[in-house]
């Protein structure tokens, strides 16, 4: 073998760990900056709210309410927030009970699997990739996959709910940030995203670190049985993000749904308003489904691009040579990954402020253009310092030579083909651009002309996301094999606490107007809010945008590590099992999403007859002299989407097993594969048609060019067929947001 | 070798043409009793209009027209089947001008792409696959080819067109035989949809077997190039199929959606009501496109699966062998097929008459089942008689000993999968079930709960088709290889006849309700003709499941025969060529479907503003004074689809070839089972949502149920959410009537 890494073990092992730790610093600093926000009345309003500009500058600059006295708003938006806080923190127990007791039995499933393979043997084993070596035992091998298996749902769920906390910590500051303009509320908003996405990150990475290396006491040289443990925290997170995703999920659209039906369809009341019983209800969902869900989701994807490079890794010349700083290179990158964030993080923060509703999108464009840019270098520098000039990968029983810059293109594709995904989706979802002025235009000719505009949209915004993860899958593939898809994967994945960032900034926002509107704010800080929120629309989608692409990488890479282990080197669609795998494969997502989209409008007809019911019974509720029940509303959610998790979690846990057992690996394959091909289109074409749909209302109500007044105001024959595909969309968004977790 | 088959040569070469004719000769008989029905205003009305009951006994049965006399109604319901007729025959000539254009400069460009292979040589080459004969020079392969694909198209444009014919000449005779009950309207629909169904199977049949008898003269012994040369039979039906689909779709859908959007929605007028401008355009679109593009769509899948077995049988060891009885054994299945259906047409027009409105649908359900009963002993006929005990069959590059009775399995497999797929098309979209049923209730609460349902019910609605097409594909594929598929798909298509009569009713129907209307006829009439409507909207699902059935089995066929010719053994997805195909493959029906569904909504917009135009520039047209100007929407209509069929269509023809050109045959094998497997899903969703939107409407305009009257009258705030549905529901039937097209 050629000269080793320039970067020694003991380099590596500090570079790691400090990397994790600076980022989970960061996410705490951001938090206190966050927490000067007061949300009990101060007479001191607002002192030391912004670290930039003095106490006394900023005081001035808030407006103030008519009408309302400064005391009652932060009283009523504070009584909101901790209503929406105990919501969500409510659901999250009550989710992590049931799911806590899934993931018990399945970790010892896991450990009988493994164990039984062997008969439980307590021997050591000849190694099965390092010849003439002894490898540990297999019962040592289940017994760590398990512990691995739990590490990963446990920081996948604390991941979840620690973004679910800072997000509902963070709303109720943002909108009272409102009032000192768009700037202020903008900063507010992104730091608490960023708390989410550098804990996420950071953590992570540092529990993963920590695993290898406690593992590693025991395994010492056995590296190909210290990794195969290690597989089991990205399936840990994986499956927790399943149900993470599935019920919070079902939980938010359902809300959502029931909420927009009745309120503004029938009684005709803006959204979030606090005369529905919905509405807390509704702002729960995003926070446990948009931030908890999509966290957790995240994360999952990490953990399994992370393992998938590890475990393919252990088995190629780094894993057999013991050459450690290589070996870490999946970790190094995602250590460089949360430094380039923390810089980005800081051009959107502390380098500039927006002054202006019309440069949030740009703000936020800059994030996703500036991380990738100084990423780039990362990777570059990561791969120079942390690979040897030249190895050999492990491809389908053979070994496959591969130089470092050939890794640099793989993990540098995977990062750029994010990019493009992210712009793409910016382009397809964001109301600054045609596509989604069309679809608003075709709300003129009712909801009908509407709908089909926007599964058109939806249909098209699918051709060059599929074509850049076509092309990273054939670079990364063609250069490095499996291994070039799992470090592709985990390019994308890199900059995560960016995207995570800027995508939790979207239900932060959205909760945000929520509350103005429930405490009554006015009609400016309502406008403020509601173009954070837009700006939050285009984010959402954004964000999924990113985590379908990863995940199809990453399953594409999983998919990989599962035809290596099952011993198979080709899968030939001219066999009858390997075809009709594909095609019933390429339906499994179609009868996911019918279940799950079954599963919402249950659910959203439920609510939709308790709010009804409150409405005809409880006397002056319309008038605003009553308070709605809202906790009925907390519940009906709750339990939907606890009950409505296991159908659809069920198929996408057991389809494998059943497959496998009936009918055999081949067949298992195509399946695997039919369902990524076909489940990705599905997911980015439903997310981004409900994207549209939800920014071509917010382009009528906004009334910001001379076209969208045309269609508006509120409450216009197109403004109604607007709310419609709006409606059409939440559960279709949701759809595509469990999908990806099928991938 | 083994025995072999009983049937000789000479009893083949009586049998296949006889029942070409005996068909053909079926289809004038049903023609001219379908003529009885007199169109002319006649003083001894309804003579002889019924072939079953006495011309005086019939006579009584016409219902007075309350403040309308007989004469003026005949009189309107001629002249408005020759304004429909005259405007399909206008639209369909245009049509042919273009894109008999386009088809000679394809016809051109494969004979000097075949001929240039060899460089012209008319010299007599090697056989391939009979190892020491010599075949014929690849010169006279590529003028026969040409030839093939010349009659392949001419023979699909002949037979959508005489279908048309029929369809346009049988409406008004429908809506006058309502007048006498349900059953004589329903027979007379029904017989003229069996006109185009026996005309199409038997002409296809007739012409291919004179082409091979003909093409024999000069090929004698050469039966590889003789049965290479046919294939361009197939290839000739299908582009024709193709365009026919495309543009008939898009005029259909665009006048459809149009005239909905204005009439029914915005100026709150019935259905086909004679004061919308786009009304005589919305029903020459049924027939340009559900009529004509259907015939040529299914007669191009027959062809094809005919020439993938004739192909694949002639280098097996029925072709080195030369044993012409089992050789033919594709048109045998056929000959015997046309036999079956005419037996099961007996029992819906002359054995049984239905007196009520719900026995429609049991009676066209009925017809599915004899025909695959009756069938099913007729193909185990053939297989006994036609094939040898045992034979060999082509395998990518072996051959594979198969046995007559797996043969049977094959086909008859092929057959009730077709049922299968019929009888859960029909479920999932006759308002006699639940899910129909359901989506109706969920208008209760607005257009975007029923947009849910029915797009959820969709997404359901592929599961059992696919596992049914699954297993139909791993049956005959695992006992005999692409010759099995191919047959398989033939046995789908065996009882073509009853599918199309089936199918063809239903625009039929749907005319004759339009005319009812135009006419101004009672409510009675319109009534019966809705209910004629409704069950065939039921059946336009079912006759596309089958289409989308037999062609995701005749492309898997297609594709073997691509493969093998390219002499590819493996299409291994292990390799990033054919994974990147896979994927991009999967992409391809959305972008297809964006493209379409964009066309239709562009021209659907064009026509809303001509409609409105005319509402608001002629006077007296809503008081019905003044008659509209229909010729302009038929030109909008004729324009847009001649304009928009082009890039959908190039799509289709060129990625293969650019693929194939830039990427290589792996990549090409790729994205060709990509494309099948994710578009056979998408093509199910899409036709069976909209058929159940469009049912879930009719169910609340019948009111035939307490539920459903709950739901309604027309004009009700479900209805209207219906509506709408139903429109959205237009493009998507549309674009997956397409789709299969792309398969």
């Amino acid at each position: 073998m050629a000269a080793p890494a320039f970067l020694p073990e003991l380099a590596t092992q500090v570079v790691v760990p400090v990397a994790a730790v600076v980022g989970i610093a960061f996410a705490v600093l951001q938090w206190v900056l966050v927490s000067k926000v007061k949300l009990s009345p101060d007479p001191r309003r607002g002192d030391g709210s912004s670290p930039k500009s003095g106490a006394g500058a900023s005081e001035y600059l808030i407006e103030e309410e008519e009408g309302l006295n400064e005391h009652n708003v932060v009283v009523k938006c504070a009584e909101i927030q901790n209503a929406i806080s105990e919501g969500a923190t409510s659901f999250l127990f009550t989710e992590y009970k049931y799911v806590g007791l899934f993931m018990g039995i399945f970790a010892v499933l896991i450990f009988l699997f493994l164990g039984s393979v062997e008969g439980f043997s307590t021997k050591s084993q000849p190694c099965h990739y390092s010849k003439g070596k002894t490898c540990k035992p297999a019962l040592a091998n289940a017994l760590f996959s398990t512990i691995a298996f739990v590490l990963g749902a446990v920081t996948s769920l604390v991941s979840g709910f620690l973004g679910m906390k800072i997000a509902t910590y963070a709303n109720a500051r943002t909108t009272l940030e409102a009032r000192k303009g768009v700037g202020k509320a903008f900063i507010t908003a992104f730091r608490s995203g960023s708390v989410m996405g550098f804990l996420l990150a950071a953590s992570g990475l540092f529990v993963l670190y920590i695993a290898i290396n406690l593992f590693g006491i025991y395994y010492g040289d056995d590296w190909e049985g210290l990794y195969e443990a290690i597989t089991g925290y990205g399936l840990g997170g994986s499956s927790m993000a399943l149900f993470g995703r599935v019920g919070g999920g079902i939980y938010t659209k359902a809300a959502d749904v029931g909420a927009d039906l009745v309120g503004k369809v029938e009684r005709n009341i803006p959204e979030d308003d606090p005369r529905n019983p919905a509405v807390i209800a509704d702002n729960v969902g995003d926070n446990v489904g948009d931030i908890a869900g999509m966290g957790s989701d995240l994360f999952g994807s990490y953990a399994e691009s992370s393992c998938a490079a590890l475990v393919v890794a252990s088995i190629s010349s780094f894993g057999i040579n013991h050459e450690f700083t290589p070996m870490l290179y999946p970790l190094l990158v995602s250590s460089v990954g949360i430094i380039a964030c923390l810089i980005t993080t800081l051009f959107a923060t502390d380098f500039f402020e927006i002054k202006a509703v019309d440069e949030i999108e740009p703000a936020l464009k800059k994030q996703l253009i500036i991380s990738t840019a100084v990423m780039t270098v990362g990777i570059a520098l990561v791969s120079w310092l942390g690979l040897p000039y030249t190895f050999t990968i492990f491809n389908f029983g053979a070994q496959k030579t591969v130089y470092n810059w050939q890794l640099f293109l793989c993990v540098a594709v995977g990062l750029w083909a994010g990019l493009v995904i992210g712009f793409v989706t910016e382009y397809y979802t964001s109301n600054a651009y045609s596509p989604v002025q069309d679809v608003a235009d075709s709300c003129r000719t009712g909801a009908a002309t509407n709908v089909i505009f926007g599964l058109a949209l939806g249909y098209k915004s699918v051709i060059i996301p599929i074509f850049a993860i076509a092309f990273s899958i054939f670079l990364s593939f063609s250069l490095a094999a499996m291994y070039g898809v799992a470090v592709a994967a985990l390019g994308m994945l890199s900059t995560i606490a960016t995207g995570l960032a800027i995508d939790a900034y979207g239900p932060i926002s959205d909760n945000a107007g929520g509350i103005a509107e429930m405490a009554g704010m006015s009609h400016r800080i309502r406008e403020r809010t509601d173009a954070l929120d837009a700006a939050g629309n285009t984010t959402a989608a954004i964000g999924k945008g990113f985590a379908i692409g990863s995940a199809a990488l990453v399953s594409l890479a999983l998919f990989g590590a599962f035809v290596s282990r099952a011993e198979i080197s080709t899968v030939d669609v001219l066999t009858p099992k390997v075809f009709i795998g594909l095609i019933v494969g390429a339906m499994l997502p179609y009868w996911f999403s019918a279940m799950t989209m079954k599963s919402v409008g249950s659910a959203a007809l439920k609510m939709v007859e308790e709010v009804r019911r409150q409405f005809n019974t409880i006397p002056g509720l319309m008038e605003g002299t009553t308070k709605p029940d809202y906790a009925t509303c907390v519940k009906i959610s709750t339990d939907a989407s606890i009950k409505e998790m296991i159908p659809p979690g069920a198929l996408v846990m057991l389809t494998p097993l059943i497959v496998g057992i009936l009918f055999g690996v081949e067949t298992l394959s195509g399946v695997l594969a039919g369902a990524l091909v076909s489940g990705v289109q599905i997911a980015i074409s439903a997310s981004n048609t409900g994207g549209a749909w939800d920014n071509a209302k917010k382009y009528i109500e906004a009334g910001a060019s001379e076209h969208a007044r045309t269609l508006g105001p509120k409450g216009s024959d197109p403004h109604k067929a607007a709310v419609i595909g709006d409606t059409i969309g939440d559960p279709l968004k949701d759809t595509s947001g469990i999908l990806f977790k099928w991938l």
